[in-house]
């Protein structure tokens, strides 16, 4: 078989942040797949095929692929951040373990890229300096006991937080269950940021103490990041924001 | 205050993985500031200064970088991977938190990278598919109690853990104690990647089940990613490395 799949990740949304590798995967295929709103981020080439999907249906996308790819075409899956971080990579594997066993003749590779929760940390300083733990609250694919065991033994770590996937309209109440698990633990002034839109026209950057915050302030777009015990603010002059970080040192100053 | 100081993650050495929001913050420094390694990855410019250092004097380099820029440059303070993730963007607001209160008024900026632990996952398939856990070895900066707190509690809940700064000549024994405490609790079947040096022309990936780990096998460069219970070698034929994945699916399968 001569046909490849790659799983190119498309960064946060600004096309400054799409790695010159990402580009020449994408200008290199022949097809291009993915949840509609990625297709439309990538460049269109003349010649070039755009099979654009719905949400939630990774699998058959994945199917998809690995079919076209298993005639010879030269497919990019388009994934939103880092294809490996709660994206579609581990989706075409599973459509690849299950599928076709020639389906594992073919090059298959995955293009990193940048992931929400490092342009959200970086929008707001290094609030992830320590170390953390990166989660999806959606309980679609897996038990809500285990979200809640995962993350109260994370927030009780003490590790700052990422959650990806906080909040949707099929899943409302998770998110406010969340922040009750760790408010039982965390103080009420520990800093949250709540990063919605990353990289995109409409990016809005709130943080604030975790006794501030509630559910409704994020949607599907937000990343939610927890701070650690450890996670401070640096105050600014002039009512400007103050920067968010987690020390390197825990316990012992240097 | 005109000066500016960027803290630009260079991704983890394939120049093809350096997004051109990185590139154009690198073009643009009067100043480039960081580890003499990384700073000889940075395309020399004329009229441009460059300051390399020696390794393990970031709050150093964060004071010259935040004196520089007070004196009107606009500097790039680089760091391989990401900034914020166990590189130099935490050194940096932990020198400014603690330094010249006019530093404060300075235009401070992160520009993201990709992190090692993304890069070392693509290359392999998707063994960060599930929630995750990323945490550094060294206790030269927290006590060695709470790194095994924070492993110990990461395992028990089941996250797969990418582990950066395994090893070094002055922290010999560090992993080894972290593979022993992994080993209390997953099988000895659980997937283990090595991923040396990945995106250099020396990368090398070995992986191995748990059982068959030591830590002789890392070295500073290497970063190890150990599988959560679920993560799954998918097996090619004809002797090629076999894929590794975590389900998306935990318990259920939809």
């Amino acid at each position: 078989m001569t046909g490849r799949v790659t799983i190119v990740g498309l960064g946060p949304g600004d096309p400054r942040w799409l790695t010159p590798a990402a580009s020449a995967a994408l200008a290199d295929a022949t097809d291009i797949i993915g949840y509609s709103p990625y297709v439309d981020r990538v460049p269109e080439r003349p010649g070039q095929h755009r099979h654009g999907s719905d949400n939630r249906v990774e699998l058959d996308r994945s199917r998809h692929a690995l079919e076209l790819a298993a005639g010879g075409a030269r497919v990019a899956v388009v994934s939103g951040g880092d294809p490996g971080v709660f994206a579609m990579a581990a989706a075409l594997f599973e459509a690849l373990e299950n599928g076709d066993p020639d389906w594992r003749k073919l090059d298959i590779h995955v293009e990193p890229g940048i992931t929400a929760m490092l342009a959200a940390a970086a929008r707001v300083g290094a609030p992830l300096g320590g170390d953390f733990c990166a989660m999806s609250l959606s309980d679609n694919l897996k038990p809500w006991e285990v979200v809640e065991k995962r993350l109260r033994s994370a927030i009780e770590a003490d590790f700052a937080v990422a959650l990806y996937n906080p909040i949707s309209s099929a899943r409302p109440w998770q998110l406010g269950a969340a922040l009750k698990i760790v408010s039982g633990i965390r103080s009420a002034d520990t800093p949250i940021i709540l990063a919605r839109a990353v990289g995109r026209t409409d990016e809005r950057i709130t943080i604030l103490p975790l006794g501030d915050v509630d559910a409704s302030m994020a949607d599907m777009s937000t990343m939610v990041i927890i701070g650690a015990s450890t996670t401070r603010l640096i105050d600014r002059p002039e009512d400007q924001t103050p920067y968010v970080y987690t020390p390197r040192f825990y316990g012992v100053r240097q």
